[in-house]
Order: C-alpha cells, then sequence, then structure tokens
C-alpha cells in the first residue's frame, strides 16, 4: 500500500501550484503591472518544478520518519511547501550558476538566460539575475505568510539564511579555483574539493532538508537521553555533510570511472578540467612525472582531446601506480562507514517520546543514505 | 558644537572596518581557502563604503531624533551596523544592477564586473552574480551575530527581506518596461513609473533606514497617543513612500531642465531614452502630434541626437504646449503639501513619553524631508 515514487512526485507537484497562484496573486495585490506579473510567472514555471525534487520531497520525508505517522493534511502541506523552499533556492542559484558558468543547457531545455522571448516581452539574458534574486525572495515570503505564528519561525529564516550563505562562499570558491575558460590545476588540493563540496553542494542538498524537517516537528537544539546531551542540529551536521561530501566524490568518481549504461551520460570531467575528487587525489599522491602528466593532459580540449583524455585515465587506472579506484574503495568504505557509525551513536527516543516526533531518529538518516549508496557503482 | 558631515562620515566610515574585520574573520573561520577570502575581502571594500552613505547614516540621525538625546557607544555601533546593512544592500543592488545595464563605471571607478584582476586572482567578469549574493549574505550574517537576542530580531529579519523582495520587483518592471537596448515608449505611463520609482528606489532608500531605527528604538506597530490608534509602520510607509518618490521625480525633472551648474552633471534621460516621470507625463497629456514626436526623437542615440533631444525639449518647455515645468511646479507644491499634511498630523508624544524614545516624532520625518527640498530647483 506504499505510495508509488510517481504518484508522491504528483502529490508535492500540486502543491507546487498552489504556492506559483500565491505568489502571482501577492504580485498582483502590490499592483505589479500586468507584463511583469506575466514574466515572474514563466520565471517560475521554467526554474523551479522542472528537477529530480528529491531534496524537497525529502523534507516530507524525514517529518513522516521523525512523527511516525501518516501526515495530516496540514502538516503535508506545510512539509511540502518548505521542500518548495528548498527548491526556490535550488532553482536561485541554478539560475545564476548557468549564467556565470555560460551553460547551454538545463533540464533539457535552453538555460534560463538563454531564453528568446517570455511570452512576447523579448529575451531574458541579464534579467535573469534580477529573476533569480525573486525565486530567493519568494522563499521569505512564503515562510512569513505560512510559519510567521510558528515558535520556529526566526528557526527556519536562520537556517535559509545560513544554508544560502554558506553557498555562496562554496560558489566562490569553485569559481576562482576553476574558472571555466582559465584553468589551472595547479590550484587544485583535496582542502579546496572539501570545501567546495561541503559549502556549495551538501549544506543546501542534504543539511537543508533534514534540518527543516527537524524544526517543523519542534526538535529542540538541546535536549537529554539517558543522561547524554544531544545537540540535535550539530548531530545532524555531523552525519550530513560528509554523507553529502561522500555522495560529491561519488560523482566524480563515476564521471570517470562509470559507463554510460551506468551513469545516464558519458563523463566529461577530464576534459572539461573540472576540480574533480580525482584530479585532487592524483595530484596529492602522484609524483612529478604523474604530476606532469596531468599539467599537460587534464583539461584540454581540441582535436586530440580524447588522447589525451584517455592518457590520464590510463594513469588513473594503472594498479601498480595511482590506482585510483582502489583509493575510491578505500574513501568509500571509511566513508560509509564513519557515517553508518554515526547514525548508530543517534540515541533513539524511548517509546513514550517517539510519538511526539520532536526528537532525532537514525532513520532519518539511514533513508537519507540508502538513497545514495543504492546508487550505481 | 554641531558634529560636522565630514566627520560624522569617518565615524561611521570607522564603523565599516570592524564590520569588514569580523566578515573576513568569519571566513576564516569557516576555513575557507586564502585566495577567496583576499577576493572577498576587495569585493567588500571596491563596493561597499564607497557612496554617498545618506542611508545608512541616515539609520544614525533617525535613533538620534527618536531617542532626543545623543546615542551611547553601543547604541551608535548597532545604528551604524544597520546603517551599514542598508549600505551593504545597495551594494547588492547596484552590483548587479550595472552587470544588468552593462554600465561602464560606477563612483568614479569601473564597475566591479569589470575589473580586470582582483589581487592577481583573475578578472570579476560573471563571478560578480555571486559575489553581489555575498554581499546580501552578509546582511543576516551580521544581523544574527549583533541582534540576535534582541526583541526586535525577527522584526529586522522581515523589513530586510520584504524590502529586498520590493525592489526586486521593481527592478523587474524597470528592466522589462525600459530594455536598455530596445526602448519602447510606448510601454511606458505613470503607473508603471510609479511603480518602479515606489518599489525600486524608496522602500530601500527611504522606508527602511527610518523602519530600521524605530525597532531598534522599540516603537511598537500599534500604540495609542490621546486616543487615536497610531500603526507606526503603516504612517511611516503613508509618508515616506510618496517622498521617495517625489525625490526621483526631482530628479527626472532636474535632469531635463537644471543646468550643469545646478545638478554637477549634464542630463542625458532624452537620449538614453530612460522611463522618466518628464516623458511619461507628456504620453499622458500629449496630443497624437505631440507623442508622434516623442515617438520620433526620444531615446535615438546617433549623429542627429543633440537635434532629437533639443526637439523633445523645446516640446516640454513650451508654455502654450505641455509645458512640463508648469506640471512640475503643480506636482511639486502639491507633493510636498501632502508630505507636510501627513507628518503633522503624526500625534507627538507627550513630555513623559519622549524620553523612552519608542513612539514616532514629526522631526524623523522633517529631517528627511528637507534633505530632499533644500536640493537645488
Ligand atoms: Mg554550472
Ligand atoms: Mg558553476
Ligand atoms: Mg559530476
Ligand atoms: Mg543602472
Ligand atoms: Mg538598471
Ligand atoms: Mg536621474
Amino acid at each position: 500500500m506504499a505510495i508509488s515514487k510517481a504518484d508522491k512526485r504528483d502529490k508535492f507537484l500540486a502543491v507546487f501550484e498552489r504556492i506559483r497562484e500565491e505568489l502571482i496573486n501577492h504580485m498582483k495585490s502590490e499592483n505589479m503591472p500586468e507584463d511583469a506579473v506575466t514574466w515572474f510567472n514563466e520565471n517560475l514555471v521554467y526554474n523551479v518544478p522542472g528537477g529530480k525534487l528529491n531534496r524537497g520531497i525529502s523534507v516530507v520525508d524525514t517529518v513522516a520518519i521523525l512523527l511516525n505517522r501518516p501526515l495530516t493534511d496540514d502538516e503535508y502541506f506545510k512539509a511540502a511547501l518548505l521542500g518548495w523552499c528548498i527548491e526556490l533556492l535550488q532553482a536561485f542559484f541554478l539560475v545564476s550558476d548557468d549564467m556565470m558558468d555560460a551553460s547551454i543547457s538545463r533540464r533539457g531545455q535552453p538555460c534560463w538566460y538563454r531564453v528568446h522571448d517570455v511570452k512576447g516581452l523579448g529575451k531574458v539574458h541579464n534579467i535573469a539575475i534580477n529573476d533569480s534574486f525573486m525565486l530567493e525572495g519568494a522563499i521569505y515570503h512564503l515562510l512569513k505568510t505560512h510559519f510567521r505564528r510558528e515558535s520556529y519561525y526566526v528557526d527556519l529564516l536562520e537556517l535559509f539564511q545560513e544554508v544560502t550563505y554558506k553557498t555562496e562562499m562554496g560558489q566562490l570558491v569553485d569559481l576562482i579555483t576553476a574558472p571555466e575558460e582559465n584553468i589551472d590545476i595547479r590550484k587544485y588540493n583535496l582542502d579546496k574539493h572539501t570545501f567546495i563540496v561541503r559549502y556549495k553542494t551538501a549544506f543546501y542538498s542534504f543539511y537543508l532538508s533534514v534540518a527543516l524537517a527537524m524544526r517543523m516537528c519542534g526538535v529542540p537544539d538541546v535536549y537529554e537521553i539517558n543522561g547524554k546531551t544531544i545537540e540535535a542540529y550539530k548531530e545532524a551536521d555531523r552525519i550530513l555533510i560528509p554523507m553529502g561530501e561522500f555522495f560529491q566524490v561519488q560523482d566524480d568518481y563515476l564521471d570517470y570511472h562509470g559507463t554510460e549504461a551506468e551513469i545516464g551520460k558519458i563523463g566529461t570531467d577530464i576534459v572539461d578540467g573540472k576540480c574533480s575528487w580525482c584530479v585532487c587525489t592524483a595530484l596529492t599522491h602522484g609524483t612529478e612525472a604523474q604530476k606532469q602528466l596531468l599539467y599537460e593532459n587534464y583539461g584540454k580540449k581540441g582535436a586530440d582531446q580524447a588522447v589525451r583524455e584517455q592518457a590520464v585515465k590510463d594513469m588513473y587506472n594503472d594498479e601498480q601506480g595511482l590506482n585510483i579506484p582502489r583509493r575510491y574503495e578505500e574513501y568509500q568504505k571509511k566513508a560509509v562507514a564513519d557515517i553508518n557509525a554515526m547514525i548508530d551513536q543517534v540515541p533513539e527516543p524511548g517509546a513514550h517520546e517517539v510519538g511526539k516526533g520532536n526528537r532525532l531518529r537514525r532513520d532519518a538518516f539511514r533513508a537519507f543514505l540508502s538513497k545514495i549508496t543504492d546508487r550505481k557503482a
């Protein structure tokens, strides 16, 4: 009787329709001219709901795990609304990231800034900058409308602000470490890789949905179980940020080592010169000669790019040399073991506390981790 | 013994130094790589303190008026910090606006996105988008650090968020009504002009500083004086938004009618095709023939731009025809009278209430209005 993944998605998408209407009606109530209302509506429809929605739906899933029972309609709506706020945040990041990266397409359509005509009102181009701002601004309008009277309202505001600032910090380091058109892999190292991955991705993709669900369920900052003091949000951070990091390392590894059948695309990180876990690992552990090979062949586009890419892959693969697959296996084993150990140390609430839903539960983290480890390898 | 304007500015600027250090130390404490810390520091120094600082200093001035006494060091610092948060917000808007407008320079230096090299770390270009985000993000970090324990903390957060969203709404209408490179004045009208001016400028330039000062002084949302109910923030909005609108109309008028000696620059709105109060008024009250003259000559750059500009100016000047100077005189008289009437209706606190500083006072608005009406005309 479990709800199917597609039904879950449809139910979540139905909430977006309500949110979109609410945001549009607000613009009308402020007497915004009609063409601008049309434009904002297109901005929302084009950029917000088209992704995988994993982050948003995770808020709903986590609330259900913490409460350990089916949600009421009101609870579902509130959790889904928080989920859509993450999707709005992500849209804000993606619309602007595509401009900064001069990307061509996103989710199977042209990037928003490349749209030639918005309902007869002209091209988007640099207006996309302000459009991205408005996607972010909508978050706080929604939070105010729906959560203002809740005791945890200020916690929600701070959570979004802090995660946003951290993501921007990660984006800055990414942008100056690996600028699209002036790649210098001498700047790469594992510390920077870790910073970028944690700040640019892990906070908003892993920590945020769980922390929002925890706030909504009333999980306090600090509580005791069996004489042990739990700092609940620090605990969630401690588990989820390494989990997000592991997710990205896996992504980097699969880009080089996964087949097209496995990962649904052909990896391009080596040719693109990405600051990937693989190249950072190679630069850390490689000999001078191996590093030299990278300087000469990594991130070099042109007629001979396939040859250069293969040279890098051969060096990564070399079982007598760098052996990136073995290093990845070791990393993965340790990362998953560490994360599991941290999850196992979370004290479960006693039987009389479970019903309130305001305590951390191991399943909230396990649900997340299994989504990742189930990925192709 | 009144402190000079220059000393006031220097004292305010000294607080920026503290704030900058605090923001930089925060980045270091998050283990941000050194080159990124250097970059963020440049972003702050280049974009935040170089303007007139009127908005920021107004917070300090308004707090002093409401309290009706010199500020303690701690009060000064807090008011100035709120003032710098407005300057950060403005920097966020200006850095991004310059990209959207493809502007060349700002405050006597190249626009940030056009800087070729940031301390040897490369050119800014589109990284300016994320840099603008970080200027905004810094606001909430500072508010959290310094105001978290205050009862009005959540009001500060909402104030910044709402004003930011409104400014973005005004920017959107401006961008699609008057796109730099595809001007169509048939889209212009006084309603749109009013919306753009109020949303894009008045909220953050006029309302925000007073409302922040009111929050800091503990002015409640609603109170009674002599049996009259005052909704303090709505009152401030009712007075300050038309004041901001008047300020912009005056700016538009002076661009066409002021001499270089009067306004310190040569107006370019007609040649640039700006959605100015003058052209919107002309389009509203003009005959078909007069509108035709605008369609043919307004916003047309090229060899004959001076001739076209003069044709528009002659039509504006025509005492038997459009007579924009007379219309402006009428507008100005009425606007100032209306604003003064609204200010006069604000009930002053009784003698026993003045000392607390948590009531609206007419002088707070008068100080603002006199700054505007003292401007050249
Ligand atoms: Mg990208
Ligand atoms: Mg990017
Ligand atoms: Mg990848
Ligand atoms: Mg501009
Ligand atoms: Mg502009
Ligand atoms: Mg002007």
